[in-house]
């Protein structure tokens, strides 16, 4: 069995922020790090750190620290990201395109090789090099290209039908930014970003400071 | 004391779904509700759901379940969704031009009133009736008009030199969209989307589903 399996998702989340700190430092040609010294950068504990990583098994040697390249080498296998995906984006409008225009994805692997729409006015341009096509060729277009990875960026009346033929069309993963939870059979990946569930966080954020500033403020000053 | 106090995030983070969730089933004019029916529609476990809303006082009533309308308006107020908020955007990139398009936002009483760039060929365009203004007024218009909120689509160069001057204007909490940790002062929210960690966590679950189905495949198979 492999090391990480049944390690919590709330640690899964974390290491993405490992992996953006290390790639980091070794741009700065910083190769060697204490957990204490990673505490201070990324805001956990050092003891949160030495727990985290202690998951992947023991990358951090007593009094040495961690070898940040083959830190950073292992969370990139732990997140799949040693190969390249192939994806296509449904849903042309300015989320999409700011997704396609998004080279950095393309930097970590994530290519997108096509985009749909219905709209006729958008069919046929090329978004970044990338051709907009339209949505009767998604299915082909899947099969065909051994895609991957399906981003959803429709309104979210057409979410659910447009997952619908994803799925159908042997996608493995889908990347939801309509607000609403897709239903997929159990072995289709779904990561979801809800925008607006982001929002009320920061207002609810907002709402606590302001209640705690009152809280602080002298009786006199009230 | 209020009774929110001390309530761990993990809860909190959740409340955007039940808040999704509830106004779902307004809209059906579906107005009672059990624990256990919520359970079914958000896939948490009943017992998660009614230690989640115990939080914040007894909304539940044995053998009768929630008061849909009720919850829905007592979330609505912890998540500080029952006011307006004031925001500016700055970045008038496809991001940017996506977030100002999103016509929900406003919905839910977040007022985009101006746009930022330092684009000329942008600066004095309307985009669906916000006006993009040259950055070198930001700090002018967010005292003139009492902004709260400002959301970060430039590019991750720029962006803690933007946070830092919306948080010298007096801007109470930054959307932040740059792939980056702004430092702020204590008093200033920040709120992440982060979405190269969220597409990390996608790849790591496709290789993981990957991984569990060839370790279901029967072994002649293999």
């Amino acid at each position: 069995m492999p090391k990480n399996r049944n390690i919590s998702m709330a640690v899964i989340r974390r290491l993405p922020k490992y992996n953006r700190c290390l790639k980091d430092l070794l741009d700065k040609e910083i190769y060697r790090i204490s957990s204490k010294e990673l505490s201070v950068i990324l805001g956990f504990t050092a003891s949160q750190i030495r727990q985290d990583l202690n998951n992947f098994g023991g990358f951090g040697q007593q009094g040495y620290g961690y070898n940040v390249e083959e830190l950073y080498h292992e969370i990139q296998k732990i997140l799949g990201l040693t190969r390249d995906y192939k994806a296509v984006v449904v849903g042309v409008g300015n989320l999409g395109q700011a997704i396609a225009n998004h080279t950095n994805f393309e930097e970590h692997g994530f290519k997108i090789l096509a985009m749909f729409d219905i709209n006729p006015t958008l069919i046929g341009l090329q978004i970044r090099g990338t051709p907009v096509l339209d949505n009767k060729e998604l299915r082909g277009f899947i099969k065909a290209n051994d895609i991957e990875i399906g981003v959803i960026t429709t309104p979210v009346q057409v979410a659910q039908s447009v997952a619908d033929e994803l799925v159908e069309a042997g996608i493995k993963a889908i990347w939801n930014f309509a607000p609403m939870d897709l239903k997929v059979p159990d072995d289709v990946v779904v990561e979801d970003v809800h925008l607006n569930e982001s929002l009320f966080i920061m207002s609810y954020l907002i709402k606590e400071k302001a209640l705690l500033k009152s809280l602080e403020e002298p009786e006199d000053k009230k």
